[in-house]
């Protein structure tokens, strides 16, 4: 029936979980997608389009048991009251249609969070202060009452999710976000009474909450226990990971699914700019051998051999993901039609992290429906058909963009030309690919380019730089542009609204130069402005090339929206490492032949700092230029139809690329409908 | 008929405003309110109160014209399609419902944010990044068409306002936060065409705009134009004096109403520490001078003295107020009734514009219904009546939340006894509200206190410290406790979970020391792990003692929760002119005698701080043995009914404290229901 590869079967066997049976061993663990319970129709089309695709298993995200937990700002799902219960049954209602099962991992975030929606006080075995987010609050310590309480907020919540229908029901002790973590562990625990101090006794709730469950729901729920087994983050990571083994044997079978990972979330999520996949193997190999219940673990995996591989070796039962199952919802089905090459391979930016971090929807550099599934009723793997397969569209620019309406367009049938100037496709990921760390961004041209090979509708043009006159030649019936961009070298950015006086040495080098292997020597200044990857990325090169780099950034901190993808941690502690001399808070106000003077933002304090070269990483400026010729062509009815899409209409992240390049792909040739928001006045 | 005073006669007198009359002068300005369109019922309720209370005007905070303008992850109503018509119409709808007009504040939020929500590229005059967040994402440069249709997206939203019911419609160009802003501005604005350059270009949108309105809506609605006539953050402020001036000279009568304020919001709602009542005066006072139509202005005022000293002379034609009708939404109807004893005044804390930044629901600390008149269903002056007007209830702490209890309970009619150890009323008010610039707090125990006093069924008992014994031979039906919290000494706190080598040194001082006045001398380190207020104010008090203050902190920005109040900016410029050395992103290893030991939590690097003293502000601790002695007693049947509230819970905002003695107040004796969430599993 299938075409699948035999090598796969395994992964396809159902596994008993508890009292429930899973159909495959694909898992789609708990994970944030900042819709919530706000966004409940965005939600569940999310979810419910990753069991279309097969997963046998669809959890949902933290899902709060109490007031007294919650991540305000952050959004999540609440199982708090019962009012909850009829939102979270059209969750699973819209899971089970797939055959697959529903999973909810309840929660309690304890002191991580100081419980700002409900304007409670939020509770902790210790009095403390919440770990994240800076709010004037504290945690209060629970006494007693308190602890009989918590016990029953999580049997409650776990009652009104077996009547919401899940099959897998958490209890959640992870990422340092959890009330149960903030238990076991000495750092946060401080207690003296039956709860705090020796190991049994800061593992005892627990157990106690585990039972509870169990005795609670699971005559028909499975009960997991989502565990970090290592926490990688803390100074006092070697207490945890001794209490790690010994938490897996004193509970070993009370949970029927071990969900396990490594804590905090920039750890177990790691990017792939420091983490490759299958890295939490050395962690949580262990775990099968202590317990005869099933074990699932994540590992960004994607390539169905390493999956089987994990199985074959006994490290997991059941491959959990997350991020390659927002970048490709489809692909157990894929694996099991045999049709590997359609993967379309999670990059590990973090882009989907970030949207989380960043407090708005999920999104996905690979995967443009994501978050889209309900709003624009976008799907992972159709599109619709064409409205005139005549049609010729001319794309200019084989970048994300360019390549991702390429695809879309190619897929509904229209007769497809791209063309790119280069000798490569990829745009600015031609370059940046060959950048330290960043090769897994190259998917993301290698998925499209792969598919669009296939399409005998779609035309490919490499070194082929078209001037206007040439597109008008060309008499598409569209053109879409999508040219990019280039980085400043003025050193206007953030900071920077004029260029930077001393911009145009011959020292000063912009990212463009660095893309292009020409490398400063010697002592060598980055100056970050922008505050994402780049300039991190560029000292990690010049490091590497043998030059002594002082890293200067007008933010606070080094490469500060790198929080949000979670590399913050790794970025800083790469560059310790390296011996990068780091300064925070400084704007450059000059640049002079072998020095460069800034300015301390906070205190206005003026300093100097020698430097052979400085490298100036401050923004990038869209090349729009092809656009507006060709605008003018339109208005003199030389071009027919025109739009821009992806850097050349504003740099951006490459996520926001896809976006652009599935938004033309999609709208084109839409039945006219006044837009609501288009036209003058 | 009405008790009003005849010297405010004047604040009720109805002016017309373009087509539409206003009863009054009371106008309640757009101001955020974080609840937005995800939270209408809330929102709706929030701002039907302030009519009820008696405001002529009210309005939205800024609603957005198109997908193009967001401020995500902040939230905002928007009106950019036709979808958005039947909410905002029940808005109005409320409004109109107490006789008030409804005000919306149409808003393209330009260069200033990414526009994320909608995955838009964010458009501006020039290419450039947006101010606000770090997002990876630049705004593109409109072209002529790109301003063509902005123009109609105005226009369209305005009609939308128009069949919502809307009375004023807004223009608005303020707070740094807007695109007209960035066209206006020249250092947002680096255009060469029309649009830029000389004054008449860069002013060119804005009347175009506005000419469009008075088209589309001007027959029934009155146009609004919100502007900041002066810039008070950037350097760049001389060149946005002299065209604030100017734009008004050149706009004069086009609008039908001018809300001036200044730029940017920190200037505009400079908390009480920074500012004064009024203090806007000196800015906008010229306006009424240039145009004919009538002004609205803002000033924090809560003195009716004031306000009609302002339209007397000749500075404002309407008393525009955002944070005093937080705090008193009844406030003109307090003056109307000559009851103007009864004015909850706003105390500047910021509370509201924090929530707000971060993200959460308004909330206020004078006004603990602010945000729960929906939610809790709590009305700004109506609580509902005693269950059994017989019953005795003893508070014990005479700080925000128990004089907020007391308060509470008292008007419910019940039998109220409060008692306090201290020799004054309010808590930590007590001596915080002596310390530098925070005098306004005090407004928190001078109300409430002055309400008590009038209270019949309240005793009330200073300078009477309750044991145990005490409060069990009280016999009183129901015990609050409400014994508040104390400064850390040991240096635990945020970074520090355990207590700082050489804390208990004799000079190591924690805040309770200062704020009894027992100062140090000489070079002194003020160590801030706490992040919002207090240390920085002990600063202040040191520096005026005297003191060589270098103030060092943990986190990567001085008071980084300062932010959220908006005292940030001011925060750091006070320190700068005083003369105070700032040493962040360092934690301090140890003390001792004549130095103190910090580390470098970026990079690791240790270094030594010579000083004659140190004071640890890092964090409080709950005062809470009275409230285990009396659970004690409780569980021995000797105590009746028992519960605790603010500070003594866990230490947190006033606000916090606020709200909960509201809600001990209001559930007293309400008829139990099985709660939900509470009682053991």
């Amino acid at each position: 029936m299938s075409d699948r590869d035999q090598r796969y079967d395994k992964l396809f066997e159902p596994i008993q979980i508890g009292p429930v049976t899973m159909k495959n061993r694909f898992y789609v663990v708990p994970h944030a997608d900042s819709l919530g319970m706000g966004k409940m129709d965005e939600m569940i089309a999310y979810r419910k389009a990753r069991a279309e695709g097969g997963w046998g298993t669809v959890c949902t995200g933290e899902t709060m048991i109490h007031e007294t937990s919650d991540h305000a700002p952050f959004v999540c799902t609440r199982l708090s009251s019962d009012d909850f219960i009829e939102p979270m049954s059209r969750l699973t209602s819209a899971i089970h249609e797939h055959g697959s099962l529903a999973g909810v991992e309840l929660a309690h975030v304890g002191a991580s969070c100081p419980s700002w929606s409900y304007r409670q006080h939020p509770i902790s075995p210790s009095a403390q202060f919440p770990r994240l987010y800076n709010n004037p609050v504290g945690a209060r310590k629970m006494d007693k009452k308190d602890i009989a309480e918590f016990r029953g907020w999580y049997t409650k919540a776990a009652k009104r999710a077996q009547k919401a229908g899940f099959d897998i029901i958490y209890a959640y002790c992870s990422h340092d976000l959890s009330l149960l973590q903030d238990f076991l562990m000495q750092r946060t625990n401080k207690r003296t009474d039956e709860y705090g101090g020796v190991f049994e006794n800061r593992v005892r709730l627990i157990k106690e909450v585990l039972s509870d469950l169990k005795d609670a729901v699971g005559d028909t729920c499975a009960i997991a226990f989502r565990f970090a087994v290592e926490d990688r983050q803390q100074p006092s990571s070697l207490n945890i990971r001794e209490d790690g083994r010994r938490v897996v044997e004193a509970l070993a079978d009370i949970p029927d699914l071990w969900d396990v990972n490594v804590s905090d979330w920039a750890w177990d999520s790691g990017s792939s700019r420091f983490f490759e996949e299958g890295e939490q193997e050395t962690f949580v190999s262990f775990v099968k051998q202590v317990t005869s219940k099933p074990v699932v673990g994540v590992g960004r995996f994607t390539s169905p051999d390493a999956m089987v591989s994990q199985i074959n070796r006994g490290i997991l039962d059941i491959i959990g993901s997350a991020r390659p199952s927002i970048a490709d919802p489809f692909l157990p089905n894929k694996i099991n039609e045999g049709e590997i090459d359609r993967i379309r391979e999670c990059i590990g930016c973090n882009a989907c992290a970030a949207e989380v971090m960043n407090n708005t929807a999920i999104r996905c550099t690979q995967n443009p429906s994501v978050g889209e599934e309900h709003r624009k009723n976008w799907h992972p793997e159709r599109v619709p058909p064409a409205h005139d397969e005549s049609k010729n569209i001319l794309v200019i620019g084989g970048g994300p963009s360019g390549l991702e309406a390429a695809l879309t367009l190619g897929k509904r049938g229209y007769q497809v030309s791209i063309a790119d100037a280069g000798e490569e496709w990829g745009g600015r990921l031609v370059k940046e690919r060959k950048m330290p760390r960043l090769s897994a961004w190259g998917r993301v041209v290698d998925y499209r380019v792969g598919q669009l090979q296939l399409m005998p509708n779609v035309q490919m043009y490499l070194a082929s730089p078209l001037t206007a006159d040439d597109v008008e030649g060309f008499e598409a019936d569209h053109v879409i542009v999508a040219t990019g961009a280039t980085w400043r070298r003025d050193g206007t950015g953030r900071s920077h609204l004029d260029p930077v006086p001393g911009w145009d040495g011959s020292q000063v080098y912009s990212p463009e130069e660095i893309l292009n292997g020409d490398l400063p020597e010697g002592d060598v200044i980055v100056y970050d402005d922008d505050y994402y990857y780049m300039a991190t990325v560029i000292v990690d090169k010049l490091v590497s090339a043998g030059c002594k780099v002082t890293y200067v950034t007008s933010a606070a901190i080094p490469a500060p929206w790198t929080i949000n993808t979670l590399e913050f941690d790794h970025i800083v502690r790469t560059m310790r490492e390296s011996g990068v001399e780091i300064l925070v808070g400084n704007t450059i106000s000059s640049i002079e032949e072998t020095s460069v003077h800034v300015t301390e933002q906070l205190t206005g304090k003026e300093s100097r700092l020698s430097s052979n070269a400085v490298v100036l990483v401050t923004g990038q400026l869209a090349s729009d230029s092809l656009y507006y010729q060709l605008q003018q062509k339109q208005e003199d009815k030389l071009v027919n139809s025109l739009e821009r899409i992806g850097d050349c209409v504003s740099p951006a992240l490459i996520a926001q690329s896809t976006h652009d390049g599935r938004l033309a792909g999609i709208s084109y040739g839409k039945i006219d409908t006044p837009d609501e928001d288009a036209g003058a006045g």
